[in-house]
């Protein structure tokens, strides 16, 4: 047995979101063992500077790496946006984020090359979906929408109901007579609105889930490397900067299950990791 | 004249909220001269554990005490319900938190001892309203209302429209069946939707604004202690700890004006500020 491919993958993101990311995870790759942390004492990222979030995000990958991981997923997309190169600068884990898949697949998936993209103000306004669609899939039209309200519904739970109806049609019912034919799912929290956005935009359009497309290619980079692993149950463990109790209760929304735990890391515990690496 | 009272007026929020405090303050008392620090860098809040908080606002009382200010106002629901008495035994400037100055008009202003408060979720389960209007009112009955589309709303700019009186109507149209006849707007984002909630709750409920409350508690406590300045033009200077340019967006909303300049607060001199003091 390959001893490297018995460490576990190493996930973050700026809270809770990225738990759609561990879902889809361990749908994939049901073998593995999963750290996450969740930098809720800083949540959310979207509205942060970019040297700021990669400040965290360089902190958040420095304390993953004490579990010595054998990838890390940025599971954040304003991270994996605006933090990614700098952290490949940083450490030498594989690092995946949460944009390039997503795109992959969406530029795979569209005839028309018209392609929606739904996330963060943060996201759209890093352009990072446009960058890698351009380079993926030359002359393709990308059409940003900013979709705020969405990860405050999802926190309270609200995602079905006349307002998420109204307000999902809004941000996203022109996109078809613009012609896209496929949306991008931008954003970790946005896979819990999937049913209420399909019904939404209708059938014409393709939905890519960037949670799931992350997963698939968590998976091809573990087996092209040789790294998954083949036996034995997986599992997964929750850290959180702050607030375990509110976090336990968001992952229910985003795991679909209770996690057994949620362990608190102090700043000083993390701030210190950090500052020992640097 | 005595020289403390041209010392500036401290204010602080984690964002860029209280700045509906700096409207009113400005309003209440044209001459003074403001200092706001907004702490962009770990907004919001009100998500965050009551340590971690207490933390962050010693730091952000810390920032501003550089300033040598007059009277330090807490222009963040959050912070008051949390922090306030742990702020006053760490430094030796006048405080005035947002809880209080709407809780004694909102128990002044009742008939039916039935009062309604619209808050952020940490706000509501800090029970700092509830405790505040016992202490003022016995026997008062407080039906609390977490409202957590409300600040989103707000920074969308979404303050009319179908999807803003549907969420505002959901929240907040109960609260006269149960016979409340007052209703504390109880965060600070809250005053921009003073309008839509009016016409939500209709005219039978009087709306306390805890912003324009806090401005004229501060009024008074300047004026009891001869410390208001009497002379001269008013100013207000702005710093937060990341994003200048979105706080001067959203201080558009807020203020009703642009702010000329926003002052970036570096992460290292925000933190050794507290630190130097510690």
């Amino acid at each position: 047995m390959n001893e490297l491919s018995e460490r576990p993958i190493g996930i973050f993101d700026s809270g809770a979101g990225g738990l759609t990311v561990v879902k889809a995870v361990t749908e994939e790759l049901p073998r593995e063992r999963i750290i996450y942390f969740g930098d809720t004492a800083r949540v959310p990222y979207g509205i942060k500077s970019g040297d700021t979030i990669r400040r965290y995000a360089l902190e958040d990958v420095h304390f993953l790496t004490r579990f010595e991981p054998k990838m890390i997923i940025v599971a954040c997309n304003t991270a994996s946006a605006t933090a990614l190169a700098y952290l490949a600068q940083h450490v030498e884990v594989p690092l995946v984020g949460v944009i390039e898949p997503g795109a992959v697949a969406a530029a795979g998936a569209s005839r028309s090359g018209v392609i929606g993209v739904a996330a963060t103000e943060a996201t759209i306004e890093s352009r990072a979906y446009d960058e890698a669609l351009a380079r993926l899939r030359p002359g393709v039209r990308v059409v940003s929408k900013a979709c705020p309200l969405f990860v405050p519904m999802v926190e309270e739970g609200r995602v079905t109901g006349e307002v998420a109806e109204l307000v999902a049609a809004e941000y996203l019912s022109g996109l078809s007579d613009l012609g896209a034919d496929v949306l991008v799912l931008g954003c970790t929290h946005y896979p819990v609105l999937r049913a209420i956005v399909v019904s939404v935009v209708g059938p014409g359009l393709h939905v890519v889930d960037s949670a799931q497309e992350t997963a698939r290619a968590a998976a091809r980079l573990l087996e092209q490397r040789g790294l998954a692993r083949t036996a034995g149950e997986g599992s997964a463990a929750f850290y959180a900067s702050d607030n375990p109790g509110r976090f336990r209760r968001l992952a229910g929304l985003f795991l679909g299950r209770l996690p057994c735990s949620v362990t608190l890391v102090e700043p000083e515990e993390f701030f210190s990791a950090a500052a020992r690496h640097d």
